[in-house]
């Protein structure tokens, strides 16, 4: 990887600047299900500024509202280890930061590599490979795709995973899986990569709106929806009915609980609703539930069983596939310590044959997990058959490169770097508690004299428990 | 639960105040091992205050310095959840604040249930219960050991636990053992709780040092060391040696890896050292690798394995427990949700008959945990065989009812509460950055115009990082 400077004086990362960036998506609905009634898509998001100007990093967690004020808090606990470095070096080595931070003995022990330090690490790590990319002049996905396999591999942690595969291993996957890289980068850039949409299924929506969401996703090419079930299983038979109805025998319809069941709960409740045939059921359980899955798993056969959202670190991932879990895995951009970690889970899916389907939807996560996707294609895998990412047409009007869908797939990204970066007018307006948006929403609380919270405020002692 | 106050407008609770309190522990090289070479041991310190004055609720998260920060501002974003609420109403159901926090929906993706949000919760969750305990004048153990069966069953979160434990199976478990509790908590009272030392094995501390403290522990009728390992096996066979000669040849000698190894190597490692007949390897891999340890478990036998002192929550305890991947139960009082989930644990480890041995020391562990252990004797388990508490002796005279240790025993405590209170000049010393010893610290080091960092400041970008 060749820096862009070369003056005596390297580049150094000159400051690393965060923001509390919420979206009022409780509101409309939008994006609510069985265990997430109202959630207000949130960002903890970073840009790296450099001395050498230009190119900057952005890289975010995503959050669903409240705590996103302890996420941001969380990235800020690792400025000191990002501002000075040189970012030539950074950049040519990733794994030398995402090393130091999980490594970290200290931080550590709030983990280990799980939840919110570990997500602030992802955010940090993601916003390297962005100025990387933009360094190099190329999407993330094509800066990936033409990387040195070795190097690849180098930023791989294989602590606690070579007992599922090996560095050796790593590198032949990627080997064999870089033949014929450019015939399929053009496939891709002609064709795009296939896209499923959740839009349809969010629990709130009436069943009208469900219904003509439905037949939209068919006639726009899409090969699959998704919807939210594990609330109420009678609502859930008439919504499996209608979109069933809508969309006709021959197309896939996935289910998503949310975590909402316990093990037995979920085979039944699935099983209930397998007269509709869905395609697969996503977190039927916890998502820490490994055994718990490959029991899932076997009780809803054919039924497909899907997590990964939730799930916090490449070791869960592991121990999915040893124990034969789960038939799609949904690797998420945002949840764990980023592209080094992803890098792991893309290969351990690969050795053990199982389908990557991204999770994606909230703040930028489209944006995000397209490249990892699109790699996978060109350089691991070589193949889309049975692979879709999630896309939900929410807030990508804040992103300066916001994802293209057409005719059921994601256009490839042409610009340069990771999609990350939010339009500024985006931030401003909706920066926690003192954007726009939000100042003028607590102004107008305040006059209307009401003594309830604001949507992303705190709750009050009525917050509604799931049980 | 009765309350103590009856007036028309019910005592709420008024505050939450929280420290960021930090102990130079680094210096000494306590608390050192192979995956944390210079501890600060540090609390997230939280006080419940009330209007009805008097009692007070001390809880607190354990971490070892850096991103103490971070953690304080996770308990402070759970303030709005709590402020307000009906004193006596929440000491006479703390299950009610357990299943608000833990089920919130837009937290909880901060999780779900692990890491700095889920530590966060257990802090305030066990300051309630101290209060709770306060209030009827009892020590924790024997509030819990006097409660009606039926109300701590209400107290657990059955969610993904009852392809396990059921509400029923519980319910018998707590009926059953609490036959003969008067008896128990006589006998109890009479020989205290079984200890066992960590002190000698430090890895920081020189062979001399770790002999002379093997013997000490020998002479003070403790019946356990441990020493920690995986640094380096040329370094862990002398002082494996070295610590067997100490103590003779039957005393238990446990070792402790702190997540140091893969699973091949967990396996060779312990092999290795199988000749000095540990008890049993402790963390010998990643927390989270429940399939890795039952692999490690079949591969050193008869070495017994131990794990659990990260173990973020019950869900990947159930697990442990089914996959036959442990030998003992290391519950820690801090790590999870509070006494509510540390109840599930119990339950758990009862139901399958694995003995719980928990993990203590850090800051303030072994004055929390010694109180769930003197609960499972008198009430739940009614058996102390192969059964021991872990006993450091460092930081205790900074709290304000510390463990007694009697010849190798942890003497039941008698004051109300759960012993988490720490003494206010120990507070006004230690909170970060500001505390008289930081603040003291932070001058000598402006003054000898050193470059360099505090100990429980930011790293370099030369921070060491364990590979």
């Amino acid at each position: 990887m060749k820096g862009t400077e070369s003056s005596a004086t390297p580049a150094r990362i000159a400051a690393v600047d965060t923001y509390d960036i919420r979206f009022p998506t409780s509101r409309e609905l939008d994006g609510s299900d069985a265990m997430n009634p109202d959630p207000d898509y949130s960002a903890a998001y970073v840009v790296l500024r450099t001395t050498e100007g230009g190119h900057e990093g952005h890289g975010f967690a995503f959050t669903i509202g409240r705590g996103n004020d302890v996420q941001v808090a969380a990235i800020d606990a690792l400025r000191a280890y990002v501002v000075g470095r040189p970012v030539a070096e950074l950049c040519a080595d990733p794994g030398s930061l995402y090393h130091a931070l999980i490594g970290d003995s200290q931080l550590r022990w709030l983990g280990p590599e799980k939840g919110v330090m570990h997500m602030a690490i992802g955010a940090v790590v993601n916003a390297v490979w962005d100025l990387a990319a933009k360094r190099e002049g190329k999407p993330l996905w094509r800066f990936l795709a033409d990387a040195d396999p070795a190097w690849l591999v180098s930023q791989v942690d294989f602590r606690y995973l070579t007992d599922a595969l090996t560095p050796d291993e790593a590198l032949e996957l990627l080997r064999r899986g870089g033949r014929g890289a450019d015939d399929r980068a053009a496939e891709l850039l002609r064709r795009g990569y296939p896209a499923y949409t959740t839009s349809p299924g969010w629990l709130g929506y009436s069943d009208e709106k469900l219904t003509r969401l439905a037949e939209q996703a068919v006639a726009e090419g899409f090969t699959q929806i998704k919807l939210k079930v594990g609330a109420d299983l009678e609502d859930d038979i008439r919504r499996c009915r209608a979109a069933r109805e809508a969309v006709g025998p021959d197309f896939r319809m996935a289910l998503d609980a949310n975590q909402r069941w316990g093990v037995d709960e979920a085979v039944a409740w699935t099983r209930a609703l397998a007269e509709f045939d869905p395609y697969w059921i996503e977190e039927p359980t916890s998502p820490d539930d490994i055994l718990g899955h490959a029991a899932v798993r076997r009780g809803v056969h054919p039924v497909k069983v899907a997590t990964g959202e939730h799930v916090h670190n490449r070791v869960v991932f592991k121990q999915l596939l040893q124990a034969g879990a789960i038939d799609v895995l949904q690797l998420d951009s945002a949840r764990v310590a980023g592209v080094n970690e992803n890098l792991a889970v893309l290969l351990l899916a690969a050795k053990f044959g199982v389908p990557v389907c991204p999770h994606a939807g909230g703040v930028g996560l489209c944006e995000l997990v397209q490249h990892l996707s699109m790699f996978d294609y060109v350089a691991l895998t070589g193949t889309t058959e049975d692979r879709v990412i999630e896309y939900v047409d929410h807030l990508h009007q804040h992103f300066l490169d916001p994802v293209v869908i057409a005719d059921g797939h994601y256009r490839p990204p042409a610009a340069p770097g990771f999609s990350a970066a939010m339009k500024q007018a985006s931030i401003d307006t909706y920066t926690y508690p003192h954007g726009t948006f939000w100042a003028a929403d607590a102004a107008q609380a305040a006059a209307t004299a009401g003594t309830g919270t604001t949507a992303a405020g705190a709750p009050g002692q009525d917050t509604e428990v799931p049980v």
